[in-house]
């Protein structure tokens, strides 16, 4: 079978400019050439530069100043599902958490059946929003068995709660799962996470496990889409 | 440290409608009780309803029709990185691809580093538009070694590319890695996924190893934020 048409003269420009700005041969800020000169310089119309750039705008890799120009976005932050912090010390950058709220709560059943907990279990639950290097990047609900964690909800959480697991209560985390998803951002969590004009987030509902299989903490974690990407490691399962 | 508030009631709501349409007790399309009728029912305002809603109209759990009221959604397409036919399989439901373009092309440099190929080597590329059950759910540019895949280009490709390395080629994908961002989807990509309102996009930066660890794919897929979820298990780093 043959293919109807290649590859659109747009995506391909888009790809050259995207290399350009990935192989970090471009710094955040720098000022890209305009639609005209990109045009000129790869012999495509104006039109098919300008549809180039907006692809990449909505990528987030660049952002548009007019009539300055168009420039390279700061790169999103690479996470692993996994801890926010020690995420943030594996890449050299200052973690920190703002606590909003913490309580003792009768679980949701959704908490409830993620935990495995029976009915009556209560859990602590904690709403805090975390940055790296001063940057809001996420806010995270997250929620551990009560009988696990006594006495959690007098321990100062401005950073890791992993830390607190292993140090305070022997747990140790071992695996976790996480659902990913595409959401808009209600005004509330905009409003913590200093979200101007980025309106989308990527919704994490997770569950950590440890060494043992018992689940030790449900989360949902809301980060910044313009500000984080997750990159995630998956053995092929073999087809039926 | 004690928390300086509670859960908001609007999201402890929320929670409860999450609940109960998670749990399938809430079929898709169902109308859900109005702001009036959940407030008395839960002795909240309806202002506080309202916000309740809002939440999970953002989250894409419901969807509003004033002044019929407020539904329940279709539910996210639940995926693994890894191959679109395969998982469809698994699901029950029927895979499809149309093929937009395809074609041997001297590869970018972000891919040529992905897939370790020396100046020179060149890729078959792919963009096809990937269907289950009939709805247009995802974008798929796949690129492959030429060298790897001799002929590819003139074999029908409306199902599994990987069935077609594994049968032709004797090439078994071992891993998979993949890294996640929300984008905004151009013009051109909502037009082919019929994403009307649907703006956003999950891209998928995927590469794919066989069981030599040699890269055998390298892909950016682009799935409807409504239509998909992704769901992933990682191993938790030792803390530094």
């Amino acid at each position: 079978m043959l293919a109807p048409v290649t590859t659109p003269r747009y995506v391909a420009l888009a790809a050259l400019v995207r290399d350009r700005i990935a192989g970090e041969q471009l710094a955040p800020h720098t000022l890209l050439p305009s639609e005209r000169e990109l045009g000129d310089a790869h012999g495509v119309s104006r039109m098919t530069a300008r549809q180039a750039l907006t692809l990449l705008e909505r990528e987030g890799l660049v952002y548009r100043r007019p009539p300055r120009g168009t420039f390279v976005a700061e790169p999103r932050v690479r996470f692993h599902v996994g801890s926010f912090s020690e995420e943030a010390d594996r890449q050299g950058r200052r973690p920190a958490a703002r606590l909003l709220w913490a309580e003792r709560q009768e679980p949701s059943p959704d908490t409830r059946r993620a935990l495995g907990l029976a009915e009556g279990e209560e859990v602590h639950a904690f709403h805090r929003v975390r940055s790296m290097d001063g940057v809001p990047l996420a806010l995270e609900t997250t929620y551990f068995p009560a009988d696990l964690t006594p006495g959690i909800l007098d321990v100062g959480v401005e950073g890791s709660l992993w830390a607190v697991l292993r140090e305070r209560y022997g747990v140790d985390p071992a695996t976790s799962t996480a659902v990913l998803e595409s959401i808009i951002l209600d005004d509330v969590s905009q409003a913590h996470l200093g979200a101007g004009s980025a309106t989308t987030g990527i919704l994490l509902t997770r569950s950590t496990y440890d060494t043992a299989g018992r689940c030790i903490e449900h989360a949902r974690d809301v980060y910044r889409a313009d500000r984080a990407s997750f990159e995630v490691t998956a053995t092929v399962a073999p087809p039926d």
